[in-house]
């Protein structure tokens, strides 16, 4: 049977190839000025030593729980690099205690309640693809919602799928699939994240511009608290009162579990115009893309790539930031979309050297989406070479953006440095709003062996703070976790967090849920 | 000076003239089949008592307090029918006991330290055009924004404006208008409501599809609690935790005051092309109407009246129903997007006898805009006739509409027919999503004098049982104020409640603002 790595992305059959990883190392040695490489094996579970559980499955709930040292060492962690790293050194010691895989609401009600009686703190688990630490607790009961994976009800009039909140992107899309739809919710996580990960955590989706977060295609809700079930009512739009949904969204598992929701989907997309457009520095393309995110044009891509992504990404050689254009549509052909947004771009100093491309029908994007959800292999296999590879990503008004943008590549370029004797920061937009973009960073940087957490800890705490103090969010799509909560707290006002702890206290009053996730433990 | 009307909508030098009431009687008292409409006199100010005050103003904030009998008799009310029943019967029993207009965000703390510490239920008002008693309350302290209500700082990079809380629409458009900006946010109210009064009752808008709320065009907002400050970061798009503006829209002044928000705005439309398309039924409109909110077209204009509203405001005689179909933008001719409308509205059996008209420049829509703002005055002469006149809305998903319009219509009818012995009930589609339209009913009914308030109450409890039945909100865009509270507390999960509660004695501790409101007192 196909197996899920317990220590890094995805499958373990689709890690790279010793051939692969050996071109990746000659690669990037170039790049980092590093001659001699050494590619580790992959750590051995046998090896890694689990830390001995807190708390043992309730007799009466044993047919959910497995103690199994695969489950439990494939829960110890999310995604992110020292999550990575953590999981490739062996280190298991913030393991679970156990791993509960419920199979029906009622199955979630009787976990939460055996936690709170029992005082055993609960992680919600979907994916578990979070970069920020938020299903990570030493002796916790891991609550693995992935058997919770069904396409309940369709309701063809309002365009709409009630489906349950441990359904993986391709579980909940093969099931919409038959039936002329799609979720058309594509994190670079799809793969291997829940809908009620990607719920609680804001995800940010497929599309760049107008509705993108998860947020706006959620029509209603179930959540199952410790002390009790909520569920909102099946609207289009209401005014009555704050929204119900908008305090679970963002909630990443501190209120509750999510276990359904009705969800606005859409037919599969079978007009598509793409482009891309190349300007001869990044802030010729940073204002074309402005232009673009203002003109009401809604394209469903729009991806700027500064020199050194462009570069990397997509082998734009000559220097150029390059802008992945894209219109698509179930119901009409996009053409007159596209021609007004060429014209915009061009107005801007844009080139389209290959032209537009129009299609119909599915596949285009095909090569770019593969290319998209096998990178964090790539960032597997740069672990076992002591690279340091990370992203961090925010969100700016456009009269911040240059501030912020140089403010943010000064430091790390410094901390980089300091910290690791070289690397490189790039940019891209991965969303563009009418007020601002989404700008998301990548850094390598050679590491030491045994000291990778603690190098990137420390630029990524120099850009974190960069990020706050020139006004960005400390985080647009990754949501806050345990990593991101002390700029988090500096960031949301005060007495709004005083709000949200009087809303936790009453949704759940023992705390058993995901502590020291938004809030501290 | 011209003056508000203190019992009725507006201006006083706007209401109709006597021969439009006349006429107006005429055209009536046929559909109604009355045959002698008495029309009575607007009611006198110096004959309404107004009940002693509660409460008097502090001496330290007397300088923004006024007890002049016109301040609080004008600040009795909202402007629902019952409201202006009540007003037009002079009837001023639960009138405040003085009206407060601060004039600065310290004015603000001061007014809220003061009431806290007297025990003085607080109400927040903007333009007073509440339709759901959200600012009725006997003997409370009105806190009357409209002093505060400057553009104060315009962003034009992001497209965006800091606005104080008691802008009116006419008044921040005015501000914006020669930085060639608008907000574009039309409420029926826009002449008499504020900033602050539509964020905090989650107001629906100019545009029918896409973004319409007002809370999709508010950035961050500035928050005068009894507890404190709350400001929220200035952010395009962010993922970090439940979003703190959102427990703010929609609290409908009882967690806090708005005092300002950065708004995004847009340029003036320039390219505009609308049509009127006729079905020869409503289930055919419906049905093309669904089809459009599906298509991501995005038509700012999507309204679709049903014979009723047809003839009595477009003066469609056939039995037709009909669409007003319209696209704008301040980018690019949307003649392509029209053109698309266009092919599926006549898929669905759509005809447009006067064409497609398009206009650069504005003004087109001047002529329904005009007719739109002052259908309230034309309300208010009728209350002087005896005649019931109000409506209602809701929101509903497209399998649920046709069941919740046939039960609604047939609940209504019969409430007329035993309360008022014939009246009539029309719909339309104020807004409409890919999975529901905003249907917004409207009531006009015979009425004994002395009895209207009481009648309209037996037909309103019987529309809104009907329309939670069938599954819809309480309200799209009216908010729940303390008339829509026994339905709203049925439609929110109780849970919710219970948290949203919590969040309150946070923000709130002695519970002086607006008790009632969305919470029992």
């Amino acid at each position: 049977m196909r197996r899920r790595s317990w220590w890094g992305w995805g499958w373990e059959d689709q890690a790279l190839t010793s051939e692969q990883k050996q071109s990746l190392a000659g690669a990037v040695g170039a790049r980092l000025g590093l001659s001699d490489i050494e590619v580790q094996s992959p750590p051995d579970l046998d090896a890694a030593v689990l830390p001995p559980p807190r708390f043992e499955p309730p007799a009466a709930l044993a047919r959910l729980c497995s103690t199994e040292p695969f489950d439990r060492a494939s829960h110890t962690y999310g995604k992110s690099f020292r999550d990575v790293v953590r999981g490739f050194n062996g280190d298991l010691s913030p393991a679970p205690s156990f791993v509960a895989y419920p199979e029906s609401e009622a199955d979630v009600v009787a976990l939460l309640d055996w936690c709170a009686s029992a005082g055993a703190p609960a992680v919600p688990y979907g994916g578990g693809s979070s970069v920020v630490g938020g299903t990570e607790l030493a002796g916790g009961v891991c609550i693995d919602m992935t058997r919770m994976d069904r396409v309940v009800e369709i309701d063809r009039a309002s365009r709409a799928a009630r489906i349950q909140g441990g359904a993986l992107g391709p579980v909940l899309e093969e099931q919409l699939r038959p039936e002329g739809y799609t979720l058309r919710h594509y994190p670079q996580s799809f793969e291997f994240s829940t809908l009620g990960g990607w719920l609680a955590t804001r995800s940010g989706g497929h599309y760049a511009t107008n509705y993108t977060h998860i947020d706006d295609f959620c029509e209603s809700m179930r959540v199952v608290t410790p002390a009790g079930l909520v569920e909102s009512r099946r609207l289009p739009g209401s005014g009555a009162g704050p929204s119900p949904d908008r305090l679970f969204l963002g909630s990443e598992g501190t209120l509750g579990i999510i276990t359904e929701a009705w969800m606005r989907v859409q037919e599969r997309p079978v007009h598509k115009s793409s482009a891309g457009v190349r300007f001869e520095t990044f802030d010729a393309g940073v204002a074309a893309v402005r232009a673009l995110s203002q003109a009401a044009l809604f394209s469903a891509n729009c991806r700027l790539l500064d020199p050194g992504e462009a570069m990397t990404a997509a082998g734009v050689a000559d220097g150029s930031a390059l802008l992945v254009l894209g219109f698509e549509s179930a119901d009409h052909p996009v053409d007159a979309w596209m021609a007004r947004a060429v014209e915009l771009v061009q107005d801007h100093g844009g080139t389209l050297p290959e032209g537009v491309r129009t299609s119909s029908g599915e596949g285009a994007a095909g090569a770019w989406k593969g290319s998209f959800l096998r990178a964090p292999y790539t960032r597997d296999a740069l672990v076992a070479m002591d690279v340091i590879v990370e992203t961090f990503e925010t969100a700016i008004t456009w009269d911040r953006f240059g501030a912020l943008h140089a403010s943010v590549t000064d430091t790390v370029d410094k901390a980089l440095a300091e910290v690791c004797g070289g690397g490189w920061i790039t940019c891209r937009f991965t969303h563009v709003y009418p007020d601002g973009p989404a700008p998301y960073f990548s850094v390598v940087a050679p590491g030491r062996r045994g000291s990778l957490v603690q190098m990137w800890d420390e630029v990524k705490q120099a850009a974190s703070e960069a990020l706050l103090a020139a006004g960005g969010t400390i985080t647009h799509h990754h949501a806050v976790g345990r990593d991101h909560r002390p700029w988090y707290e500096r960031q949301r006002p005060d007495l709004f967090a005083d709000a949200l702890r009087a809303a936790k206290s009453t949704l759940d009053p023992s705390g058993v849920l995901n502590p020291g996730v938004l809030f501290a433990s």
